[in-house]
């Protein structure tokens, strides 16, 4: 107790003890500690002895907790004091030389940076995965014909392989800002900030940060202990990726409709429902849309605990912990479970055919067909869309409407509009880069797979 | 399985099950069906050894879940499957007639908004508590003279009692919004209403409202299933009133530093330093400030979750629970521990005194003075302003500018400004209704304790 | 400047400058200020000559800015020092008199306050509006039948009339909490409060808040001057309110769309493309669905600025105008705007009818026969999920079994299947309170309308 | 009007247009229509002679605009409608030739992706100027003594100037944000994708994505016109570094209370107070500290737009602009702000270094003493718990407990007790790397340099 005279009240316990959640640092602080121990050694605070028996010692409390036979003890406020104290019961007296020249402060950022740096390439290798689901999936269902929707109306068609791409760009910009987050967490070291001053001690803080696996020691030792920066990082990447998955979901959910009727879950991800003994329902895709605001959440937590606070430590940031540990937990889950539905998912190429039949997303193209005959496009976009009123008026599709009717709108139309608006037309016209025509399809098919390539690589 | 030909996959239900979390709405859960069960007997959907049957199996599972012999299993994907499972169990074939008009989601949206009403009273109750402590603080420090700030700056002088009972008003404003929480919990009875459409059978749902000790059975059968603003209400509840206790958190800091030496939290409420053995540090206070924007997180989860949510239940809604539990818990607790932390609080009445003698802070006295003598108060502010300059310049206090330098600033300033300026006068002039004089302070405490009475009599 | 010696930076004055977007309090202000006045003179502050001098003057300061022709200019830091800068260049010195008494602090959060009371009531018959076009089209679709849906797959059957009536009762609990906001806002009058202490005069506080329409006198000035609670209360009002909206909004976008063919928006309320001549979307119904979020952000923002914020007035609380603002434009367009997009909205029977006309939404209902034939329900959901996966495997509709078929499921099943499964009896089985089926519905639509009544009778 | 037989309706206008704020994309629309008028004549779309018409028409419009002369019109929807109205009056009907090959869709995605890479260098520029007025101001007061805290109680001694290096760090990774914000901006060019599946024309992407700055065009068109990632990143940063800013300002306010009485304001960036003659208010720093809210606010916005929003362009996506411009105006603001009220802050050598003299922030280096004869940290934490405890109790400083005491509390304690003690060694004993000490900081000034000269390199 030191310097204080009463033991904690129970209730002040319950706000201040983090040892509930913080425990599953343990895999980070034992890291961390070792790193010190030999930090001290190297520096000739320890001798040879000390540091071979505290090694020892962290490596029987790590067996402990792997194992799953440590007993966190109803004192031990947190991780970081439980591991301590199993290691003074198991070594001796020496155990209390482990903290010298450190604090908790530098020691849970350090933690943390490290929990984060697991996670974030956790991250990346999840994202991966999904990635070469959907490129797989596009790949099978590169000349599927479907209707691109803007505005959920009928827009122009693509080939469902070209829209399941869009998502696997919005994962490849996921997996740059998990990167990100990951480089952010190994900035900077914080062990050997001590407190928020410095030590009195004069560690090798950048072999410290080499063995952990840091670019460099923190240059200022105030910052050190202050700075969550990295996990608002990480929390943006998990925010932004899971608003790309509750997108996902979100279609998934429209297409699953029986009015759209575009794709089926597979039954081993789908729900009943407790009384309707007809439904299934797709629970997952539900879900993927649901969380995103939950992990943005936790984005706003920590921002809102980090707004105003004064330097160096304050208590105040024990909350980050939750709020990055269930951001990690949804994500995870999130990533892997969207891989797996999306391959149980069937597509119904007849249905996704039948609406892409739909002549009125030829609209454009025949605009096209009249710019090319030298009409401005803003005049030629009038001209169609007298010829879209005139058809809905008559009930008629675009290409029952006969020359007469054409010529009344324009005498630059002639046989070649009903070409245009012949089926498959409207989709191989596109053929400008990154547009749905077979060829650009495939290049950027190509790109993807590049892109994929690379991003294994780099997590090699 | 039902139309199901395959069983989930175990990602699937990873994903999808709530059993982890949902089931502390157990008591809820046992409550709604036991309500259900007698009007299903009441309408004669089962006869009456049914029904006894089955409230008998309902006891002994309760029985079981409260003595903590329960075993969940892993295929119990929720807490109400859990208990039809093991009703069926206990009771026989009997067990799979309690789902009759019954979806699960009139069934989740009435036991959520039970659990929300139960949580609003505890809030209530919580609330009552702090404010009780208030008083009784105000009233042990009703003469206490302190500096009142306004942008941190010392502005004019206040007695403590009157500072504390701020805080007293801002948490009479929660209980109030926690009250309407509460009415809105129990504003309507999901139950009856099915899976969205209602019943084919005709239940009385006015009387198991009554026994529910809802207001009215909701009105709308999709609305009823599909409705969580009273989940948002008691968010936002929460929200405030934990933005309040961060208000008193972060003043409480400020007052603990040893720069101001306001207060002290007592050794039971306060944390040492791993490293710096002279730490006493207000942890409870910092964690108060820090825990506002976590309640508020879980507010912006849900209201992001039901953002564009297609109508009536869709699985998006599973996603309330959490964040409602988190909030739960977490204001609670901050409610519980300000209680105590202030109990424990001790005030400096010295250091209090010494800064409420700044004369700066009767500046405003000074230019009333002239008012009163028929200055406009826009020209007095200004001549108090020169004042107030001469005094910076010449490094003394108000008080110590002599009658000479008083008539080059205005002819007006007599020997009463010496007495205006004499300490004390400063705060018994604030004499008008809601100010910090002795006067309207008594009042105030009066009126202070005519709410709480009421508060704690709404609440038997 | 009074004490100060140099004027402020051009930056900081842009930093600090409110008086840009404060201006709209200018009705607020002049209220506010002719009721100090009248304060000031009853309590024998100034005299009746300027009373009627002030009294005069604010009406001309008025006059110029209810015409427009009212000048600010660049030294008026906020509203409230333009308009007793303007009123001292009309009125002469005695213009000087009007800040006795008060300060900046209650002031503000007086005009504030009536802000928030004149919207609250906007909104109040905004939504007020909207409910009645709901209810207008619910009584002319009320015998349309659609299909209900859960997890945006179709469930059971309903009458469009009965879905239109969820929003609603939505729209009613909206109406409650703008009714909360506004009795928060007149709850206590901050004016009489000063800077936090009270004032040296004793004004008759009740008298001015009758005059302004406040409830009391707000009893504790620290607390007065600090309060944003009216504020909060609003935003979250107008986060629900705006979330229903989003939902609506969602709602239509996929009714619109080719695939549901539900409704069609009116021309005058749709935008076409730039590009694609064919099309029309529904702009007005994305919009009430992208709307949501910039409203929960406005409550975002000032729950944030009172996070951890010491008393009593601060700097900070300047932040409260811009997010109020924003909100209070944003839920009135989007609640004129829904009404009148709703007053266009073209339903198409034939569509919804045939969608309805899904037999798979009367499983339940063959269930429910099982029931009433004695099996239990849970028996009988499993058996009726046969059924389900049999028509589904054979291709056929549930009708189409034949009784050998039924036989084998369950021998409970006899003609009476065929009539359950008559179109139009899933509707009228629905007989539940609160249910669609035609009673309960026509029951609905007359508590609805008396709903109504007391709304508008309470807006009178 | 197309395919439309009614006008718009004046609300649905109001709801619709966008005009009023999107104008100030006008630089950016006509730079990224003038790329395209080069790649439709690349392409051989349009002739020489249109092309130079397109871009001198261009030119007048743009100067119009530049000059303040351009006159919106009531039905320019948005402006880029306006600048090809305008256009087409000033060039005749080869105006309506430049949409061609161009939707809304990725015109506007282009324009918001100029608009943000513009801003992230201007971020980068406002962050770097701020870091040089910190590095200046550390320079300057390298060796003023002053007491670090943690928790808000004084923790261990630092010197002002790397109290102030702290904040340089926090924006050197605002600065790498804001620079991964810009690149995330230019990362791919939208244009080209047109509405959503490419194009039927064959412009040269590469070319345009060269000339406007892009790395490259988007790789899929369905993606390149729903993307707002670079929006969400660019939000990103600056939510951090407003909150880091927000940091900044809690600490000037709580250091220029009387009781701190650290650092004053200076007069030209401080207010007074309408009622107190007195106040001399750091407005600055409040509202430094107050802004952090609204920007993560539009962050929350546009994340919650973004959720479950279907692909490809949705009118949602219109409420990009209003929370990107405000986050824009605010964060720019905010740094400039900063800046210039650090340049007139003035510190107090003497309260600070008062309160750095305060022994109690030596107890760590006493322990050190006692680790260095030998005695485990723990131990010597325990120890020097219990001398400080003796000192409180007895009233005097730890300087003052003679030899006796300390022989009771350790034998190892001899008379370097006092010289550990002696003022000054606490602070330059912190010689670790990265620590107050005045060797380590030292380098880590010239270390900041570095970040400075190649940030500004970059920058050129």
């Amino acid at each position: 107790m030191g310097r204080f005279e009463e033991p904690p009240d129970p209730l002040f316990r319950r706000l201040n003890a983090s040892v509930a959640f913080d425990r599953r640092l343990w895999r980070e602080d034992v890291a961390g500690s070792r790193a010190h121990v030999e930090s001290l050694h190297r520096a000739g605070v320890i001798e040879g002895a000390d540091r071979n028996a505290l090694l020892a010692g962290l490596d029987a409390v790590a067996a402990e907790l792997d194992g799953g036979s440590f007993e966190f003890r109803d004192e031990d406020e947190d991780v970081h004091m439980a591991i301590e104290r199993r290691l003074t019961e198991i070594a001796g007296p020496v155990g209390g030389k482990l903290h010298t020249g450190r604090s908790r402060n530098d020691q849970v950022a350090t933690d943390l940076a490290l929990f984060a740096r697991a996670h974030s390439e956790r991250a990346l290798e999840l994202t991966g995965g999904l990635m070469s689901r959907l490129l797989e999936l596009a790949v099978a269902h590169a000349d599927w014909p479907m209707p691109g929707y803007t505005h959920l109306q009928r827009a122009q068609a693509v080939y469902l392989g070209h829209h399941l791409l869009a998502y696997f760009w919005m994962l490849a910009r996921d997996a740059r800002r998990f990167g990100a987050a990951r480089a952010a967490a190994v900035d900077s070291l914080p062990l050997g900030a001590g407190a928020l001053a410095g030590l009195n001690w004069e560690l090798d803080r950048e072999a410290t940060a080499r063995e952990l696996g840091f670019e460099a020691p923190a240059a200022n030792s105030i910052d050190a202990v202050s700075n969550r920066d990295f996990v608002l990082d990480y929390l943006h990447a998990a925010s932004v990726c899971a608003t790309h998955l509750s997108r996902l979901g979100a279609e998934i959910v429209i297409w699953s409709s029986e009015e759209f009727g575009f794709c089926k879950p597979a039954d081993d991800f789908s729900s009943g429902s407790s009384l309707m003994p007809q439904k299934k329902n797709p629970d997952a895709a539900e879900l993927l849309r649901a969380k995103a605001p939950r992990v943005t959440g936790s984005l706003l937590t920590l921002t809102g605990v980090l707004h105003a606070l004064p330097l160096a430590y304050s208590k105040d940031l024990q909350e980050d912990k939750e709020a990055l540990f269930d951001a990690v937990d949804t994500i995870e889950l999130c990533l892997e479970a969207a891989e797996r539905m999306l391959a149980g998912l069937a597509f119904d190429r007849a249905r996704l055919a039948a609406a892409a039949a739909d002549e009125m997303v030829a609209a454009t193209d025949v605009a096209d067909l009249l710019v090319r005959r030298g009409m401005p496009f803003r005049e030629a976009h009038g001209v169609v869309g007298g010829l879209v009123r005139t058809a809905l008026e008559l009930g008629v599709s675009l290409s029952e409407l006969d020359r007469d009717e054409l010529a009344r709108h324009s005498e630059l139309l002639d046989d070649e509009y009903y070409e245009v608006l012949g089926e498959g037309a409207w989709l191989e016209s596109k053929r400008s880069q990154g547009g749905t025509g077979s060829a650009p399809l495939a290049a950027q098919i190509e790109a993807a797979r590049r892109v994929l390539e690379s991003l294994s690589e780099a997590g090699r």
